[in-house]
């Protein structure tokens, strides 16, 4: 199979865009893809001083590399969550990520607060390590002045959340899918820039570029039915992602509801809650050694 | 196998209810269930007169059945479509369905609007398919006193609904998956009994009881991939239909869309139009041979 663009070998075929690409063409095919997702969408702009939230696996390396590549004012935050070797090589990842891209790189070690995830009893794992970053971003993009935090959540990673709240019937939730939120309350504006692009666009990206990154899956993650569920359907469907994620923003954007989050301060750290002591506070009491 | 109840040798074991029926057993059980769905989301009154659309297939003819030995007030609508053997066999198990339950049945034959849908060119045949039988229930409906029309419509048909309309970016349309919509503006009430049970509890339900029913496919109804689709994801996590389905009810109630539809006359046959001239109106000057 040869490169539609340049007739060299390609590295591979995007059935939805209809073209095959070899390893020189593809970066920037990816790069205007995301450029052009950001632009519609409003995700960043030039002027913000973006907190770039990179575990070090594909995904989110893959969100670093493009922005800074876009010519956004990025700078990375990793946390180390303590899931023994899995945290020693995802650090080691992120480091070597903004020594290539020559930005500044904050780490935020989960531990300091008096456990690790490794501590964690394994139903609970990654309900805990979600509320733990989502906590941990936030307080040092509001306590370092950031005005965004973007981080590398892919086509799939938004199907996911709506399959699995629409089940649940959390339908409050879904309005939560728009690949950008502004700042209010405490809470800074989140954006979503790959939030089109599949875990396969974003591992052909590092991988053509040699952008480093883990290899390794967290021993705590579970078997995904529902990411094997979504591969079956892009098998069948090919484009079936994008497309329906671009549905998916539309819908977001329509759903009302009436539950409003009455938003306060958790007593302990002065945090937004939306409890008197926030969800990372319960743990840090719970699961905390200190 | 045997059967949860009394033990007599089961037909299937339902796995979202985690119980085994025999054949005596499963249509009460069924019953249950579409009777429990019919109170919980208001769907039917014992008072109203209902018009139950039975095309002949195992999916319209459990409803109208169920509707019955439920009690309600029904007769039946059969819409003779003139798709050769086919629609021959479709109302003579309409016919024979009536003669079994002693309600009235009404034929309404879309020949007499001078086609049928054996003379509709194949890519456009299930599109004007869907908009002559909705025009014809509403108007024989109307025309007649009748409060309300039943359909048969399953989870499986919601489901493949909701990811075609995301897909195409149609969010617009997901108010209209809530199984009951009240008569307005000459459009006459709308109930879907049958949202909640799949094909395969439908089937169960006339094969246990024996009632009437066409085995035969729609002779133009191509291969729905998104059927497949839906079929593969409910052996991966049994419960999904009924549970998704529950899920978008909500979201339907939760969605609103700037975009009202404006409704009026059709200048030729009066009926009510989003356009001057009404969609069936405009097929039948197309294909019509009068």
């Amino acid at each position: 199979m040869k490169c539609s663009k340049c007739k060299e070998k390609a590295i591979a075929y995007l059935k939805p865009y209809r073209i095959a690409l070899c390893k020189n063409c593809y970066p920037n095919f990816y790069l205007n893809l995301v450029s052009r997702s950001i632009k519609k969408y409003g995700i960043l702009r030039k002027v913000e001083r973006i907190l770039a939230c990179v575990s070090g696996g594909k995904d989110s390396s893959a969100m670093a590399f493009a922005l800074k590549k876009l010519g956004y004012n990025i700078e990375i935050l990793h946390i180390d969550l303590g899931i023994k070797e899995y945290s020693v090589k995802s650090k080691k990842v992120a480091e070597e990520l903004a020594e290539e891209l020559d930005v500044p790189i904050h780490v935020v070690e989960l531990s300091e607060y008096g456990f690790t995830i490794d501590d964690v009893d394994v139903k609970k794992v990654c309900s805990v390590c979600g509320t733990a970053k989502r906590y941990l971003m936030n307080r040092f993009a509001r306590l370092n002045g950031f005005d965004v935090i973007s981080t590398g959540h892919t086509a799939e990673d938004l199907i996911l959340f709506f399959f699995k709240n629409v089940l649940s019937g959390g339908i409050e939730w879904i309005p939560k899918l728009i690949p950008r939120s502004e700042s209010s309350d405490g809470l800074i504006a989140r954006a979503r820039p790959l939030f089109e692009r599949s875990e396969k666009e974003n591992m052909l990206f590092v991988l053509s570029l040699n952008v480093p990154f883990v290899t390794d899956e967290c021993p705590h993650a579970p078997r995904d039915v529902w990411k094997e569920i979504i591969y079956d359907i892009e098998i069948k469907k090919p484009g079936f992602k994008q497309n329906f994620v671009r549905g998916l923003i539309k819908l977001a954007k329509s759903v009302k509801v009436e539950k409003e989050w009455e938003l306060k301060k958790c007593r302990i750290c002065g945090e937004t809650s939306s409890s008197d002591i926030c969800a990372f506070c319960r743990y840090v009491e719970k699961f905390g050694r200190v």
